[in-house]
């Protein structure tokens, strides 16, 4: 049950010019569902990508590395669900690669310029042949309007398929930004895998894109958690196809600010989708964390509340416990904190202040707060000056059930 | 339901010369049950604690710190269930203070001889009046055979009592080892907390004792994790009386040793009863991890699997879903980890090798061992000679009703 999400407008789906895209059936894993997308890009396209820290990454993340690290441009990218070519070995890296050599075959361009990505279950052999049976359908299904259905063909056990778009006009050149999304942490069976494509028909400099998609992930994808476990195929590509009539180089750095800003908003939209139709998500929790003398240390704070099965629990139940807040701040790492300086938010509720609970905190004030849908934990340090926001869910018995779920 | 855990047998619980336990009913939280245990121990005993590194540590943590400091010797010390003064600012430091005094008064010992101990509530402030009222009849009812009792008495979310005893004799001259535990992590409503306590009646300097207070909690307590969460009041308390015929100093360095393994023994028992009682736990799961450079590197790779709600669902629905076990290693942390040099074990079956699965692996083979209540993982990083084990439980629907039900 997504908090306040529903499945994205096709009308609202702004088309990227130089990019189309197109879906197959090829039966990864069961038949008769869309499972295989392909994306052609147009020639003299920059992309840029972010990938899983997991050491245990996929092959097709490694994949993806060596690719761009050639610097041959990329002119199309694939992906698979059912199967997440993650722990299969030196079998896992011949599949992927096969996968962009039958791409590139069949769509005229270099296997460098081919970019693979899977999701799905982990330790098992990518069925290759399937794949790259189906891609001739997925070929044939290429056109620039398809963005709904390619944000549908990438889910897994998402409920909702995650998509967004935004237009932007600097000096009367107008470029589009429009993006989808699969849940990360979402496992059913086992589907490891956040993934996130955004693409714009602006010129955007190879430099710049990847300096965009490094903030763009920092203030989206990098400060989401459903259940704190990292995917083997956590990736987000960035393209920036030049088809449209916006140069990022130009008006003066304007051009750059504002289509920025649009890449930030629409990875922010897609990033917290993927929370709102987290795993038996009920609640949508923003944990801001302010005054920290680092960001690092204002992550550290937030990532321990939003990852403290206490917290998500009492939130669940809708229990202004908020000793357990607390509590997650004190073992957050921060070796001299002193728990006198800080004050505790629970929406407009000052709960709790040098040390205690606040002279004028309520039980019903906080309980007011927990019952609703979306709710900001706010934790001031009053240590330094550094500030972060992470966006996280509830974990409810849903989460367990669709967790202990045999793969099937 | 505890994994392979019963009562302890009072009969079993050997009683320590210089310490006699009595517990009180002083209606902390609730009326009508034992929430309050004083211990006496004699003149001349050696005491040392380990305490939570929570740095929203609670008010009694803090002057238990205090009164360790003075070495003033400790005669008593007194614990409370139903409200862990935690987060209660200075108010919750003179009630802690103030509940000291009033057992030293009652017992003729000076105030920082006295140890305060509670578990229980976060944020709400210590009723210590009914506390301090409580304590005549816990000292009416001291005793060294309430052992049984006292173990009891500390309970909040554990189901069973917690106890372990071990005797010793080195060249001819006994001692006794008893300690007593409750739940950590165990939270219902908010108990965050995880006590215990363990007493000898050998002659151990201080010097010494404080070194294996520490070792003590490194080799169990601190190999446990129910859900990740460290308490605020997570403390460790180890009281040698002398009363008893053997010397640690004594028989060349022999009584030292193998009293030391002793107490260790009691709370490594006493640590796995917790992970045993832990909530909602159907499953006890020791992760082993071998063959790493660093014993920081082996408790990493541990405590990524052990915290894992991913890892923990499958193990709660007996699911062979091991690529979550290879995900959770791939973000422990190590930059320089190679996927190919790992192998992992289910209990006796060799499940995978050099980055994917072991060609002998069969998914019956895995499913045999999940479905047993005792399971080891195993990982062997291939990379150096460090080894470290860590306990934990299942992730299961209990879990979230506990967790999630209303502080009532």
């Amino acid at each position: 049950m997504p908090v306040n999400l529903s499945a994205p407008d096709p009308a609202a789906l702004k088309a990227v010019a130089g990019i189309e895209l197109g879906t197959a059936k090829a039966g990864i894993r069961k038949p008769g569902r869309r499972d295989v997308l392909i994306a052609r890009i147009a020639p003299g396209a920059t992309a840029a990508g972010v990938f899983t820290r997991n050491r245990f990454c996929a092959a097709p993340v490694q994949v993806c590395r060596e690719h761009l690290a050639t610097g041959a441009g990329v002119r199309a990218f694939v992906v698979n669900t059912g199967n997440a070519n993650a722990g299969t070995g030196e079998q896992g890296l011949a599949a992927a690669r096969e996968t962009c050599e039958a791409v590139a075959r069949l769509m005229g361009c270099t296997t460098h310029q081919v970019l693979p990505f899977s999701t799905g279950v982990i330790l098992e052999q990518l069925p290759v042949d399937r794949l790259v049976a189906g891609l001739p359908q997925a070929i044939s299904d290429l056109d620039t309007a398809h963005w709904a259905q390619a944000a549908e063909s990438i889910m897994t056990t998402d409920t909702l398929p995650k998509a967004a778009s935004r237009s932007v006009t600097v000096n009367g050149r107008a470029a589009v930004v429009t993006g989808i999304a699969k849940g990360a942490g979402m496992i059913r069976p086992n589907m490891a895998t956040m993934l996130g494509f955004i693409a714009t028909d602006a010129l955007v400099p190879q430099e710049l894109l990847e300096q965009w998609v490094r903030e763009a992930a920092d203030a989206s994808f990098n400060r989401i958690t459903i259940d704190g476990d990292t995917s083997t195929n956590d990736s987000l590509l960035l393209v920036a196809t030049g088809a449209g009539a916006l140069d990022a180089d130009g008006a003066g750095g304007q051009a750059a600010a504002v289509l920025k800003a649009a890449i930030i908003e629409v990875a922010c939209e897609l990033a917290q989708a993927i929370v709102r139709d987290g795993e038996g998500a009920t609640k949508f929790i923003s944990v801001v964390v302010e005054r920290a003398t680092s960001l690092a240390e204002a992550s550290a704070v937030a990532y321990a509340i939003a990852h403290s099965p206490l917290v998500k629990t009492a939130f669940f139940a809708s229990d202004p416990n908020l000793g357990r807040i607390l509590a997650a701040v004190g073992y957050a790492g921060i070796d001299d904190l002193d728990q006198t300086d800080i004050d505790l938010y629970l929406g407009d509720v000052h709960v709790a202040t040098r040390g205690g609970r606040h002279p004028d905190y309520r039980e019903e004030d906080g309980q007011r707060v927990m019952k609703e849908a979306e709710i900001t934990i706010r934790v001031v340090l009053n240590r330094g000056e550094m500030a972060t926001t992470v966006w996280t869910c509830d974990l409810s018995h849903d989460y367990v059930s669709i967790n202990a779920d045999y793969r099937s």
